[in-house]
């Protein structure tokens, strides 16, 4: 791991470009670093001036009498180069790139990014941009960009590939009260990225929370490696943009950025312990919570509210978002009896009722709050005649910290009536928002953290070694002598047993007779498949026939799938057809894969047969490193599980056997890179094993 | 229609109850009244009282020597009886019963309820509450509640069934600039409800757009008739919660509402045209871009911002909210090109990039203003160093003006540096987001609104009279005489004939020659099931035998159904077993339905099979009024419909034939209130047609 500490604890450094002139970027960044309160040393470079912001400036590097740590470098980009060799010779380890020109121009810039990246990586110089605003630290305190004004101090990390909603954000988290420790601009991650930055993050004992928006994510496979393990460290938060199509278009003429597909992203997210925001508002409504509340320890919500109807409204909530309504204890239950008046609802949500005032408020918190069936408290407050909202709130606090390890949210419903209740809630980091939804919500994503922290599937990767790679090898070398990428069934269920994966036998027929002989030595009933590269969907030519039984149905199957084949597709001559055994009907399954250029082969699992793509029940997982329990869970996932349980009285299946074969698949598409398509199905799954009935197989180099 | 002018409009008002003591409800409303600028008459009424806030005050609605079109009333419970019986002794119409104490109290109070409806049926007056918070009405301006202030001016009419919610809104509507018309507080709606306020401010020409909180509908089909029409004069947004147990549980102890199943508000909301907001957010953010804004003609959004990231976040959620990216005019690029630098972005999302001031933004916005292919725009605005947000937003609001037609949305995301330019937005009616998704996904509601309105599925409800009841009766006569209510398959094979819905021929045989008889007549291969109305899932427990090809076959098939059904169900003695025709194998369909207390019965489309209740893929409707159009609609609507237009190169089946099925079925649960259950199941749908091949009907009375 790269040692980020001199990019946000420097003692000393240069701002390479600094000027006097007040609306240059360099000036206002000089600005920045004095007026936030940086104590380190200050060296402003430019051979034009003596002095800037009453400090000496220096014609160059070379010139500065001291160790420098951190080079914050504004000079226009042709100019950069020259600048980071002289970083590289006095030995400046680090480097903010301010400057804009490079990849995000196009192929010129992108040639002047790559000498750049080559001159850091010469001197072992680590570098954040090009194209960025900068970096921040309340801590040390420094403000190293060129965005106006500094956040307030906190504990939440900030990475953002977006200057300009960086910029937004800053602005805007003051309103809120919301506080950062660092906070970090990607620009064109020439060098540094939003992995090695929540890396490295994940060690500052002054962060609690790491928020990131990306548009994109350059090495996949080593940026799961990297987040699956801060993410066990502390919560990270991402909204990843262009997901959706448009957006990536967007994306694409933005950054220099290609947005992965985002089934990719939604997989590595899931697999790696992300917390993935929807939306900036949800970014901001998690990070708010999980910076200033405790993790609840379950799923179980206790609502206090004065008002019937929004109590419903959040009840609702809480079902939708996957979180329960706390039952409460009979104690509580009791308590609440005995102090509240009668019209109010004991059970939850507990209404205390309109005319509540604090005291009824307190009381039926702590009630809640000490109750073991209770994970977490949402107070709900309604601003009738009889509220008072300060008093309310200050029990609030007094309650949340008699009692620290529950989370409490809150949703102060109005407006002037309850600004100074909620302004003395966020002054003790208690959320406030005005509609119990957003409070709730977030109140599920930190349950879906903990219950991701505390059921990491278990068990190590499989690594099979009772593969035969080389008989892999060998009929993938006969397909492509054969000028053909596509591989027959007979060739490709080959390959599945070469993994140990059992799939029914099939041998190819090339006349009637021989399709007999097969058939005989097979055993009835057998099934007649059209062999052929260039038929992908054999079923909707006629060229599969089922359930034949006995000599003269398989001679009839044989003539009457060729001539379908020659009135469907009369350029296609068929290598034959292929004979295999009618086994019995399982669950129908389907095992597949794709492709990601940034995260690798994915594996899929879900409901087969002919309408899969219909149906769309399939799971997703990436291959690399996929364990055993992580394949149990895929498979839980989908509606197939409910099927493979035992469904309607049927036997359930052996479950053991279809891991070990989705294992195996993943061990296939993770050995063969060359394979770009692997589509078991159906797959019949049956109390004692399975069988894949219908492997296709293509490969590219 | 009730004319509930005087609600809004009194000349001359009662409030029965008026007292002195500053903290009585009854001391509120009169200054409510008076101080929020009601120019009509006031007549306090207390036995005991001279004089309130300056007004002479009676004894009795009797002694009021003029002519009262509005009576508050704030007495407690038990008194109210006493005062509605003067009120209709003096001819007074209209009454608002403030007080709490009835239904929400339990069985005494639901007795005096339904005692002071009574009344009110007698005197022909019509009531608001009780239990409520009262009514307001900007315009006149009457506030006839005890709530705290009154809301800004507007156009948008507010019907909440929770008096704090509508407390909550008026104080919080405030910090956001919202303006109201009317606001109504349902209370227990023991006479007049959502549909009569609905209906009444459907006609209201200082309202443009109505929102609706409320946690149940007392009559369903009166609900939809009203809000249906209501909706084609104006936008009718619904907030409706208790839609989840949870919620459904909370209700049930506030306000005494039964609220329903989520599935019939569902279809019974969209089938009326109604805007649903999921969440109070939704609600007023749809509230406000309905309110300032015209309604968009298409669903191509353009994007004008200064920042990338952003951009594609926008995009992102377009896409995902159903909407589309606007594809610009050679003209529009042209000219953007020409203008605008040449690091910015001319294609959707145009990007202005960072250093825009308000010429350029006003540039772009007129550029997509102006183009043909661009139905709303969202203007998005980050704080630069170069930003001047207030002039950009006068320019926004110059260019609303010159093109009035198109709705222009903002989302100015940042705080203190933006806020003046948002406030002159809102003082201009031009919504203001801090973050583009409640920007956009208002945006979606309101296309989806004007879809629906220019999208309702024409034609008359059918109404066929080639069906034969008698039949029908006749058949359940038989079912009741044997004391079950659960039909054998021949004899709900029967009903479908006599609503000719085409089921498969099936016969009851009772002993194995009598089956081989009947196969022999129906023709081969056959079908055999145990008939029993004990046996619900007849496949579970070997009870059908399909594609029998001979006589053997059926004789043996006979003999192992009685042995599977002796072995699973010992206790159970079949009927028979019916015979029926083995029918070529059809896309497998599912036609259903369900009751619903508020809104009878619903119809149901899907995906047959025995995967139905795994896969879910079902369209529900409202039976009631039908159309062959919105049946067509509801078919579209499921994943079977890719089926029915043919698949991987299947022929489309006869959706004509299937629209007359489901219209049938429809007719038949609306005829036949006794049917329970109604599953036809599978339905096998053919190039030329479609068969039922079983139908499975309960009855209940």
């Amino acid at each position: 791991m790269a040692d980020l500490t001199p990019l946000f604890q420097p003692k000393a450094i240069a701002i390479v470009g600094a000027s006097n002139k007040p609306d240059k970027v360099g000036h206002i960044i000089v600005k920045n670093v004095i007026n936030h309160g940086f104590t380190g040393k200050i060296y402003p470079i430019n051979p034009k001036e003596q002095e800037i912001a009453g400090l000496p400036c220096y014609n160059s590097l070379l010139q500065v009498p001291d160790k420098i740590d951190l080079a914050i470098i504004t000079v226009p980009a042709k100019a950069c180069l020259d600048v980071m060799e002289d970083c590289g010779k006095v030995g400046i380890k680090h480097a903010v790139v301010i400057s804009a020109g490079f990849k995000e121009v196009g192929s010129e810039g992108l040639e002047l990014e790559k000498k750049l990246l080559f001159t850091c990586k010469k001197y072992g110089i680590r570098m954040v941009g090009p194209n960025c605003v900068g970096v921040m630290d309340t801590n040390t305190p420094l403000n190293a960009t060129f965005a106006a004004g500094f956040p307030l101090r906190g504990d939440i990390a900030f990475i953002s590939q977006s200057g300009a909603m960086l910029i937004s954000i800053m602005d805007w988290s003051k309103t809120i009260g919301l506080g950062f420790s660092r906070v970090i601009s990607l620009g064109n991650k020439a060098d540094l990225n939003e992995a090695d930055f929540i890396e490295a993050i994940a060690e500052d004992p002054l962060t609690k929370v790491v928020l990131c928006y990306i548009e994109d994510v350059h090495n996949g496979r080593h940026f799961l490696d990297v987040v699956s393990r801060a993410a066990k460290k502390k919560p990270v938060i991402i909204l990843k943009s262009g997901t959706s199509q448009a957006g990536a278009q967007a994306a694409s003429s933005h950054t220099g950025a290609l947005a992965g597909s985002d089934l990719a992203y939604e997989t590595a997210f899931t697999q790696a312990g992300i917390v993935r925001a929807r939306s900036m508002t949800e970014l901001f409504d998690l990070a708010t919570c999980f910076s200033y509340q405790p993790l609840p320890k379950g799923d179980r919500v206790a609502i206090v509210t004065n008002a019937g109807g929004p109590g419903i409204v959040a009840s609702d909530i809480i079902e939708n978002t996957g979180l329960s309504m706390a039952r409460f204890d009979r104690e509580t239950l009791e308590a609440l009896r005995s102090y509240l008046p009668a019209q109010a609802n004991i059970y939850n949500p507990v209404d205390v009722i309109g005319d509540a005032k604090a005291d009824r408020y307190a009381f039926a918190l702590e009630a809640v709050l000490k109750d073991p069936y209770v994970d977490s408290v949402v107070v709900m407050v309604c601003p009738t005649a009889m509220t008072d909202p300060k008093a309310i709130a200050e029990e609030v606090i007094r309650l949340h910290k008699k009692y620290p390890d529950k989370p409490v949210l809150t949703a102060f419903m109005g407006g002037a009536t309850l600004a100074e209740g909620a302004k003395r809630l966020t002054e003790a980091r208690i959320p406030v928002f005005t509609f119990p939804e957003p409070a709730i919500s977030s109140l599920a994503g930190m349950v879906n953290y903990v219950r991701r922290s505390d059921n990491t599937p278990e068990g190590e990767p499989i690594q099979f070694d009772d593969v035969d790679k080389n008989a892999v090898k060998a009929i993938f070398y006969d397909v492509i002598r054969d000028r053909r990428n596509v591989l027959l069934g007979s060739e490709a269920a080959a390959v599945a047993e070469a993994y140990k994966i059992s799939a029914a036998p099939i041998k190819l027929a090339i006349s009637p007779d021989e399709a007999v002989a097969l058939a005989e030595e097979i055993g009835y009933p057998v099934v007649l498949k059209v062999a052929s590269p260039k038929i992908m969907h054999k079923t909707d030519v006629g060229g599969v026939k089922l359930d034949l039984r006995n000599e003269k149905e398989v001679r009839e199957a044989f003539i009457e799938i060729m001539e379908n084949v020659q009135r469907y597709l009369p350029n296609v001559i068929p290598y034959g057809i292929e004979v295999s055994q009618m086994m019995p009907r399982g669950t129908e399954l389907i095992v597949g894969m794709t492709r990601d250029m940034q995260f690798g082969p994915l594996i899929a699992f879900g409901l087969g047969g002919i309408y899969v793509n219909l149906l769309k029940d399939v799971s997703f997982r990436l291959a690399k490193g996929i364990t055993p329990g992580e394949i149990a869970t895929m498979i839980a996932e989908t509606k197939a599980a409910t099927l493979l349980r035992g469904y309607r009285g049927d036997k359930p299946a052996d479950m053991m056997s279809l891991i070990d074969m989705v294992a195996r698949a993943a061990q296939l598409i993770l050995d063969f890179d060359e394979i770009s398509e692997l589509d078991i199905n159906p797959v019949f799954a049956y109390p004692d094993g399975y069988s894949a009935l219908d492997v296709k197989i293509t490969i590219e180099f």
